[in-house]
């Protein structure tokens, strides 16, 4: 298993605070060490860093750690591989451009023995299930909207989304998180918190690091942001347990969208595969 | 105008030096300020790294100058604007993903008025002429080999990159780098070196920097790793201008193909704007 972190804010914002919990949770206060990643969009661009070493120890989330990246999207991950050996190629979020978007999913789940349609105009890179529903569900969005040269909003993706997601969700747990910049999708199959913030912020204090920050100097009259993790991230604060089969989309910092399909169930969960690191990366 | 920086080798190789001398052209001794990125092929993974930031002075590109990282393929640029502000959806390369293969491009040239064909699958993020050509060359490829579920061979594709890039050079100057991660591929139309190494590998001297650098302990017998770039990044080597029309294929470090079209010339080159930083990123 893996887990997910996820920010959307109506203001630029850095998430150094939240990573430096999250990323702990690669190798620190949990085995999450095969891999991490984390997007951050910036405009219209999106900047992807990911690395194959646990997060709690790698160069580069150190630097994510240190240089705060302002975004008003973010999507990280830590790896906890359970199919697919320990190579940057099987690192989320994974990425791929539709009408004129960067797209970034990051999954936590197994489905088993899923196989994208062949018919799939995005194919895997790497080898995990997770980029496989990922490609399928990216050529779903394709065919679904074909005529279109602009992207849809997200009042008309969210619906199609949870239908896909739902579905998804019948081949194993899929929690999960994508996003085009614009909004925040998320869908819980078995275990995802969302916290909402409103100006001032709290004093908050990590659940994973010795460490504590009063947020309310950093931020304004009107900011509000949203934070998605697999575990909540800090204490004393009202994270909510999203419930199975639920589909959020948050734009703006806010909860705009949300339905619960009732079909879908928790799978139980699956031993993580003793990871192989790629032979050689030869 | 723009430059870039290609590396081919049949080892893991780190470019830590030549990136050293590479990324002093974006503000030291050179003005290309507005931007810059690298990309690493890591196995079938592919890690790129950018920053809107001049690469002298950015944070992330001190990071990739002190933290080797190995790797068989590399395409970097850093940015002077001609088209399109600065931010990071306008920094190269530009990455796209074809039959389970990250295809990263990298171009130095202005495009006048080029405009991708509407029928193309693939669509720029950003703003710039060459992420347009990318999109126009990308769909192109996925249109000419359509029935695929496998990536070509290099030695198929060549022909048939060797003729979009001979049409995209009739727009305007295409010095341009592309690879996916097996072969490293590039078009010459005013400005690109060719230099290869092979074992035992030279004491080196940057161009860009005063530093040098005894290459030979870090290679073996057998090794071989070719460079290329828009001006050569060291001194005493035997580094080749490529002519106007040519079109370059090297696997494993070695120039396993070229072609030179008769008909491609070399327009004057455009001045760059006065480039404008994206209003707020907001």
């Amino acid at each position: 298993m893996c887990q997910l972190m996820g920010m959307s804010c109506n203001k630029l914002a850095a998430t150094t605070f939240s990573f430096t919990g999250f990323s702990a949770r690669g190798g620190l206060t949990s085995d999450h060490v095969d891999g991490w990643g984390i997007a951050f969009y910036d405009g219209k661009g999106c900047r992807v860093f990911q690395d194959d070493q646990a997060a709690s120890h790698s160069p580069l989330a150190e630097y994510v750690r240190q240089h705060p990246i302002k975004s008003k999207v973010v999507v990280a991950h830590v790896r906890k591989a359970t199919q697919g050996d320990v190579q940057s190629a099987n690192c989320h979020p994974f990425q791929r451009e539709w009408l004129g978007r960067t797209w970034v999913f990051a999954h936590n789940g197994d489905l088993r023995d899923f196989e994208a349609p062949k018919s799939c105009q995005d194919m895997p890179v790497g080898g995990t299930d997770s980029e496989r529903a990922f490609c399928a569900l990216m050529s779903h969005l394709r065919s679904h909207f074909k005529d279109r040269v602009q992207p849809p909003e997200w009042s008309e993706l969210a619906p199609v989304l949870a239908r896909i997601a739902a579905e998804l969700a019948g081949h194993g747990n899929f929690n999960m998180l994508l996003s085009d910049g614009q909004a925040l999708y998320a869908h819980c199959s078995t275990n995802l918190h969302l916290l909402t913030r409103r100006h001032p912020f709290p004093h908050a204090r990590l659940v994973d690091r010795d460490m504590s920050l009063d947020l309310g100097p950093l931020n304004a009259e009107g900011d509000v942001m949203s934070l998605l993790a697999t575990e909540p991230l800090t204490l004393d604060e009202p994270w909510k347990a999203l419930r199975t089969g639920e589909f959020v989309v948050l734009v703006g910092g806010q909860l705009v969208w949300q339905e619960i399909h009732p079909g879908t169930r928790a799978f139980p969960v699956v031993s993580p595969i003793t990871a192989t690191r790629a032979p050689s990366h030869a």
